[in-house]
């Protein structure tokens, strides 16, 4: 149905050994600008500096999300009950799904109030896109992948892969993210989770007996989320770019001039619809006003941006029993200078049934994960415990 | 004070790079026909009756004990409390605690009514043994090797080290058994965790910021045991041996006659501490028997040797609510032909504080494991869980 | 056209993962007593003496050949060229090409005078044995399999895939002893590998593109036969049970008896058409018989089963410029005391020309890979260097 | 003699676990600016065009260099023998050899006509630079560090080890390069490596037995030279900066002014001991005025930015009997448009001996590895062969 390329392109890829690219509307969505953008942003924001070799783009994420949803449709029994055109919105989605993220995507998204999901959706449908106009010429409706990046439960099965506590997302970022960072806690055996998976008519199940590949998966997340994800020494870093991000947000808003190439960063606060200026923000784009801020006649950006270039970071205490709060007590509240942080790395959410990961049980009836096994009950317990900080940052 | 080789010698080790020997008396003890027989003994007994790559044996898993327990010498802070004879004695005693195994190990443990650890120390002490004779030549007293294999608490850490729920013992065999079976759950951080480790005067703690990997490598213990270790097949395979054992001492008891090759079988079974039958008896000696069995005129040994050879195994069901109990009725408690199996993979013991895990928390004071983790207390509380099956063997 | 499973039957295996079963007729020949035999011969003899770590079978070869060979038929461009017929024939002889092997087999088949090749297709074509029996059950032609492996032309290409310089045999083995023995040099990157063949209707050749992975995998190979294969320990050890072969033979041929338990193995010398009794021999076997010599009143037999349990190997000189011939000269020819042994590695093997890799150049014209690269034409001659040495056994 | 921190630092890194910081001197020059900025500059340059995940930077590569060092102390025979000062100076040689590479490092030395190793000495004794002023309050004299990274003799050891056919820089590179391109080639087993190597007084030997970890590495570096770095598409991609960055030169020279930021970079064109510019000047500053000259005025520059940004790369043909040489007759020499290439990836030199890897015979007399070894010969002519491209831009 969908064109297929003379011969399969291939991308080198260190986790599966190929990214594997049978249709054409995939290749001209992997030359699009849009996704190219990818390249220029790092999947992990700050995290470099603390796992120096972290550098990985968002771009090799993207082709690897798109590649386990490959063998997501290659492997796991009845994957053949999705429509031909559900098999290609699932590639399509998966390859997109993080389009919307900008540099340092959580300090940005705070300054937007959008989340990059619903940016990814908008650059999707926006009909100036490269990805609309390739979507469009090949019989695809932008709106159905921008209902899937949305989950507006129009196709359900999709989505559930795209996006839940098991998806194809997640599978990649936690191996990728592992293996680029040294850390050896995202060892997944995707094969071995990808035999234990069902695919039914309307849901994605697990058999009662591939609960050890998901245990091990989501202890992975945990230990990700603890050792990588929220490291206090990488927040410490992206609360200086979140800093000057609001700092910039707070003189534009009172017309206030600032002396550095910022337009289409401005425009993107102003407006976060406008795209144009979005898809010209990326990680160098920040680099760059970042170096000219250094000379800001504005005190706070000046000063932010020399501790970026100088690494002088945020301090932070943990608000336990053994917390100094002599200390923070200069800096309480003080915009700029003051943060607090809770992370609670929820690494598996027990909610009402639904959005749990379902089990198929031998007698062939389902349960959920959380009443299933102890231990990942324990876990969502364990995960919800909230670390509380308080960043300060001392002159 | 202990004589070094003159250049260390190394063995290729798939984990580890080298096992590195810098002592002439471990080179020694290596080459000890004691050591020399674990060659000849599975590792895992009939678990490669599952995972057909589990060939490996116990002698590489000693000499990778041996490995680890080096790298605990060189890497763990407070290593050099240990004075130079409770270093070597740790390297002798991770080297030979496992000589005391029989060939498939649990069905023989229970025959004889000793357990390997305590074979091992009669092995070390017996005057006769090679082990013996070099440990004297080289102003080590066995007997101080044979009370760490014992417990003893005369050297408390090296004890510790040796056998705890945290040990040079577990490290090795995890990650190896791992390694051979395929199965992807092994994964231990191993540099991580030595980091994580403080050796004191009298204990071995856990840095609170280590907890990560000492998760980590709990939940593998837990994984690798309803995985690989209580694989309910390779227990199968394990219980025709079991049985034709139990029918040999059954028979010997009886003084009735058995046409093989079983002189040294039979003096084990008499006197455990015929040690140096003991030593004759190992895999290959195992199946030489059987073969000849396939022809005996007892119709036990005559059918279950036949099973061996043509893979026919107990059946099994769990005793669960889905339970069929019909099936088994006509087996119930028929000697040789029914076993009752109760496993419960204790991968974290929770007990009342001295043998559990200790955390040593920022503020330097000490915890156990299990309070500090509720993961692990759930770890513990579902490993508890007993599975129960009866394996029954259908003619 | 063949009988598939319900459900594909899955091996884990280190080296892919899984091996992958979807025809009942390769389940059937997995279970066979022959293809079991497999289970308790080491595929690396002798070798465990140096590299501790590599028992493991002939059968987890048989099983990965089998495996490399379904990647060729999903990942290699022309493989749908190959008839269903040709497919399944394929398949079945990637996982037979072995059987015929006997224990430590490079002596076995000295004392034989029968290649294992020849002894596979025997076992094949012989209506007693259980291969045969599932063959014609599933309207498979035995002597087709046979055939192919005694390579008479008449299924070239999957002869070819089977047996040649660049084939699913080493492919496997070249991998998993790499992997086993804890060897470095033996990593091949096979996906790399079968995206550069091409079936054609008649040939199996290369595209010159892939060169570099080409060369890569004879380096592995040259590397694998001087670091590993040809270890000279290793045969020095395997050079002790070629002598007790031999005495054996050379006894039984003047009729003398040997008391020991060696029936099926002087039937088999007698007549290497007996198959059932070949059936019966692997290292067990091997190990058992050594274990009764060892108080052999033959004093040459008596010898060298104690020099087999107490490793005491055959020494050995190198006939370079510093050979120290006095040494050896006591010993020149004396039987059994004295061997031989020319090493060369061949790597690569630059012929006329047929049975070398083929190189397709990206002008459709075809050339070998001898010409086609320096580097394997440097190591074909490097290879062929024969390195002479002299086995002796001092008392 | 030199300080040591209380307790050693670690950082993460995927091939060696961890890269280990004992002197304090070592962690004060890793926290330098000018280390910090290898942060920003890719160590591959336009490799990620092809090989997307490798975004790997320049500082991850100077910190494993340094690790490698480490484990050479640690490690190899011999290496006691260096002096307590020697081994610091190779420690700190091994972190900084690098520290004068530009972005975009191979167009940048043709526009500058500076080789890197000559800034990263300047850098090293410029007064104003953090690094000499670190090394001086530690007691390590800059020149000394400098002459070693300028090969003056001085240090020859130190020297060899820095910067040879086998030396820690290539062991890093190698094996990095491999790990985050997925390249599969760059295997090097750096433990038997090290331990085949034995330091002299006055040189670096390699024993004979271990040459085939030597044979393998130099297979490794010659298969990544040709799928790596000498990728053509990468180099089409760097080609787009070259020209760039060439006719910045040419108008700065006619002393035409360019609309966009480029003050320090035009600083460092006409004055390359301009230092402070010269630390300016990374992967995001060349980003950031590519960006503004997709405006410019000036036709070439707009063109080539715009190429850049939309991934419009240079064309190439191979100049082989194949070639059509009508297709780039248009452009022959066409200033910016055409550019001659000639790629011989020299893996191994074979030289008049003394910079050749010494071989150390079992006689103990010494010879070169291009004597010793037919495959290396072959190698080192192989690799001489001269890839010639033409590289053309189409508008």
């Amino acid at each position: 149905m969908f064109k297929e390329l003379k011969r399969t392109k291939v991308f080198r890829d260190p986790l599966y050994g190929y990214v594997e690219v049978k249709y054409e509307v995939i290749e001209k969505l992997i030359d699009s600008k849009e996704v190219q953008r990818l390249r220029r942003i790092r999947q992990l924001s700050g995290v470099n500096m603390v796992f120096q070799t972290a550098e990985h783009s968002r771009f090799c994420h993207a082709l690897g999300t798109y590649q386990v949803a490959n063998l997501v449709l290659s492997h796991v029994e009845g994957a053949s009950l999705l429509t031909p055109y559900e098999q290609i919105l699932f590639l399509i989605s998966a390859l997109l799904h993080d389009i919307g993220h900008g540099p340092y995507s959580h300090a940005f998204e705070n300054i937007l109030d959008v989340r990059h999901e619903e940016m990814s959706a908008r650059i999707i449908t926006y009909p100036n896109s490269d990805i609309y106009k390739i979507l469009v010429n090949h019989q695809i409706n932008p709106n159905d992948v921008a209902d899937i990046i949305r989950k507006k439960s129009k196709y359900k099965v999709v989505e559930k892969l795209i996006s839940s506590q098991l998806d194809v997302d997640r599978l990649d970022y936690l191996a990728r993210d592992a293996y680029f960072t040294g850390a050896t806690y995202g060892n997944i055996d995707i094969n071995r989770l990808l035999r234990s998976l069902i695919i039914t008519k309307d849901d994605v199940l697990v058999r009662a007996s591939g609960i050890h590949s998901v245990e091990s998966y989501l202890m992975s997340r945990y230990h990700m989320y603890f050792q990588v994800y929220y490291h206090p020494v990488a927040r410490a870093y992206e609360l200086l770019l979140e800093t000057i991000y609001l700092r910039i947000k707070d003189l534009s808003q009172n017309n206030i001039k600032i002396n550095a190439n910022l337009e289409d960063f401005l425009n993107v606060i102003k407006d976060s619809n406008n795209l144009d200026s979005y898809n010209q923000i990326d990680d160098s784009y920040v680099a760059g006003f970042i170096k000219q801020l250094v000379k800001s006649e504005d005190e706070i950006l000046n000063k932010f941006a020399n501790a970026v270039l100088n690494r002088k970071l945020f301090s932070y205490i943990e608000l336990d029993e053994f917390a100094n709060l002599a200390e923070i007590k200069p800096y309480l509240n003080k915009k700029y200078y003051y943060y607090e942080s809770s992370v609670s790395a929820v690494a598996y959410l027990i909610s009402k049934g639904e959005n749990e990961i379902q089990i198929l049980l031998p007698n062939n009836t389902i349960t959920t994960l959380g009443k299933y096994s102890k231990i990942i009950e324990a876990l969502a317990n364990q995960s919800y415990k909230e670390v509380k900080r308080i960043y300060y940052f001392k002159d």
